[in-house]
C-alpha cells in the first residue's frame, strides 16, 4: 500500500524481463494501492509498467470507492463507462509484442479478451512477479499477524462453551462467526466438523447433531486490519475416546516439531518432512493426507507452500501455517493449527491457545 | 445440477465446434453439478467433453465435500493427491489440438498453465458455452427466484426501523445482514450509503452517521437455496429535501417504465433505452452513470446485460434487474431495483415492496 511496493515491482519486473504487470481486484491489488476492488464483470485493472507510472483502469461508477481507498494516490485514474471497452483501454497501455505478467486470480475470460486484442504477446502468471515480494512481510505486517491472531486466539477461548450436545453444527457455526465478527474486520470461514464429519478436512457445517463423546475439529479464520487469521483446535464434548487421545497426542507432537523446525535458510518442504515423519513413525501416515501448510498474510493462502517440491528457503517476515491433521475415514478426524512467524533466529507463534485436546 | 444440464451443455459444445468445457468451482459448477467448490489454489475442474463421460477433479482432501454434494453422482470422480500436478491430469483428457471453452472466472494461473501444456489448443470463454443456457431459468428456478425475492422483501420491510439518526451506515448494516442471515442461507453484500455516500453507487458502509434529513440508499441480496437476491430502496430520515423527492419521482417513472418494456421478443437494450429515456428527459441523463441492470440467478450479475449494446432477445425465464440511479456528486442519489422475470406475455416482478420514497 505504498509507492515502496510499486517500486519494488517495477525493480522485479526489470529483472525478470517482464513489460508490465496487470492486477485485477485480488489481494495483489490490495497489497500494491490498498484498493479493495470488487471482482465482478466490469474489469478493475492496475497496469503497473517497467518503466513510468501505474494507471489504475475503474468502472466509471466505482470511482468514488476507488478514491476513498487512496489507491489514486499511487497510480493515475482511468475511469471508463458503462459502453466503452475496457479491455481495449488497458491493451492501449503495454507493448503490443511484450512479455506481460497477469495477476494469478484473475478472471480468464479478461485474459482470454486480452490475448485475442494482444496476440503477439507473451504471458505469464503474476505470482512471479508478487509471491516473493508479498512473501516477506515487513514488521507493520508481521504486528497485524500476530495481531490478528490474538483476535482468532480470543475466539477459540470461547468454543468449548458453545459445543453442547444436542446443538447443530450449523448453530454452533452462527455463534462462532458472531464471535469473529466481534474480534474481527469480516469472517472467512468457520468449519465445525463434528463425528465422522472431522475425517473430512474442508467439511464446513452441515446440520449434524453433536452427540455426547464426539471430537470436533474447528477450523476458523476471519480480517482484521487487512491481515487473514486460521487456527485449528480440537475438542471433545464429554468423556474422550482413549484411541482419539493417543491420534491426538501423536499429532500434538507432529506440530510441535514442524514449529521447531522452522528458521532461516531451511526449506518449506523441510518443515513439511519433520511433521510428517512423526506422523509417520506412530503408524498414521497414510491418514495425514494433505500439506502441513500455507502462507498467510493479505491472503487467506498464498506462498510459500509447506510441502514436498516447495524448496522456498525459510527467510526472516515468512508467514504461515503449519496444520498437520490425522483423519480416519468413517470414525473422526483431528488438526492442529498455528499461524508462525519466521523471525531473525527462529520462530514466533502468532497463535497461543493451548494446543492439547479441550474438554468441552 | 442435472444430467439433462450436463446434456444440454455438450448438445452446444457439438453445435459450437468446441471439443470440451472446463469449469472451475463457480456458479457454473454449481449450476451443471450442483457443487458448491472452495475457489482456492487446489484446481477444482468439472471437464465436459462433447463426447464421453464428464470427469471432476477434485483434491483428494476435497472428496468427502464433492460426494456430499452428489456431484459424483453425475460425474466420474477423479482425486489428485497434494504431489501430483492437476493441469496435466486435465490435460490428459482433452485433445492437445482442440477447442477448448474455460469457464470465465477461472483464475488465470490455472488457464496459463494449461495453455502451457497444450500449447496446440484453441481457447475460448466458458460462457460462449454457458451463458446461453443459464439465462433461460426453468420453472423450478423462477420460483426460486421468486422465493428469495420475496425473502429480501422481507427484509426491506424492516429497514426503516434501523434508520435512526446517529446511527452510523456500518451499525445499521450489521442488522440488516443479521436479517439476511435470518432469511437467506447466506449474504452477499450490504449497501447503506447515506447523505452524499448516496451519490456512490457501489458505495457499500461506512463510520458516517446519518442525520435528520439524510436520504439512504440501501441496494441488499443474499443467496437462498442457490438463488440470488438484489433490491434497492430509497429511504429519507425525517424531512425530505423537495429536490430529492422530485428527483425521486422522476426515478420511479423511470424504473416502471424500465419494467414495463420487458416482454419476450425485444432487445435487452431496448429495457435500458425505456429507462433511460425518462431520465433523460427530465434532465438527468448525465446523472444516470450506469446500465439499467443485470441477469441474476445462480449468479447474482450474469448475462443478459440491460445495456446498450446487449440484442440479446428478451425470451420466458430470462430473469434480471431493473434498477435505474440518479447520482449527484457530493449531494445525494437514489437508485430503485426489483428483480423481474420474463413471462410468455410480459413480466413478473420477484419483488413487491412498494417503490416510492420511505420515510423512516
Amino acid at each position: 500500500m505504498s509507492r515502496t511496493r510499486l517500486d519494488r515491482v517495477r525493480a522485479r519486473l526489470a529483472d525478470q524481463g517482464v513489460d508490465a504487470l496487470l492486477v485485477g481486484p485480488s489481494a495483489d491489488l490490495r497489497w500494491l494501492v490498498g484498493y479493495e476492488a470488487m471482482p465482478l464483470e466490469r474489469l478493475t485493472m492496475l497496469v503497473v509498467p517497467v518503466d513510468g507510472d501505474p494507471t489504475l483502469f475503474v468502472p466509471g461508477l466505482e470511482v468514488a470507492r476507488a478514491e476513498a481507498s487512496g489507491a489514486t494516490d499511487l497510480a493515475d485514474l482511468s475511469a471508463w463507462g458503462e459502453t466503452d471497452d475496457p479491455i481495449a483501454l488497458v491493451a492501449g497501455t503495454v507493448p503490443g509484442d511484450g512479455r506481460l505478467a497477469v495477476q494469478d486470480q484473475l478472471w480468464t475470460s479478461f485474459t482470454l479478451a486480452l490475448q485475442e486484442t494482444l496476440p503477439g504477446a507473451e504471458w505469464v502468471p503474476g505470482s512471479t512477479v508478487t509471491a516473493p515480494l508479498r512473501m516477506v512481510k515487513d514488521d507493520h505486517e508481521v504486528a497485524a499477524l500476530h495481531a490478528v491472531g490474538a483476535a482468532i486466539d480470543d475466539v477459540h477461548a470461547r468454543v468449548a462453551d458453545l459445543l453442547r450436545p444436542g446443538r447443530t453444527e450449523t448453530e454452533v457455526g452462527r455463534d462462532i462467526a458472531e464471535l469473529i465478527r466481534g474480534t474481527h474486520d469480516q469472517v472467512s470461514f468457520v468449519i465445525v466438523a463434528s463425528g465422522p464429519n472431522g475425517a473430512s478436512p474442508h467439511h464446513e457445517l452441515s446440520d449434524r447433531v453433536i452427540e455426547v463423546g464426539d471430537p470436533v475439529v474447528v477450523d476458523i479464520g476471519g480480517v482484521l486490519d487487512g491481515y487473514c487469521s486460521d487456527e485449528t483446535r480440537n475438542y471433545v464434548v464429554g468423556d474422550v475416546d482413549p484411541a482419539y487421545r493417543e491420534l491426538h497426542d501423536v499429532l500434538e507432537a507432529a506440530q510441535a516439531a514442524g514449529v521447531d523446525a522452522v528458521r532461516p535458510g531451511v526449506t518449506a518442504e523441510s518443515v513439511d518432512a519433520a511433521a510428517r515423519a512423526v506422523i509417520d513413525d506412530a503408524g498414521w501416515g497414510e491418514q495425514f493426507i494433505h500439506r502441513t501448510g500455507h502462507g498467510i498474510g493479505v491472503d487467506g493462502h498464498e506462498p510459500p507452500w509447506i510441502v514436498a517440491g516447495d524448496v522456498t528457503e525459510l527467510a526472516p517476515g515468512m508467514a504461515f501455517s503449519v496444520e498437520p491433521g490425522i483423519y480416519v475415514a468413517g470414525r473422526h478426524g483431528a488438526r492442529i493449527e498455528d499461524i508462525v512467524v519466521v523471525t531473525e533466529d527462529g520462530v514466533a507463534s502468532a497463535n497461543h491457545r493451548p494446543r492439547g485436546l479441550t474438554v468441552a
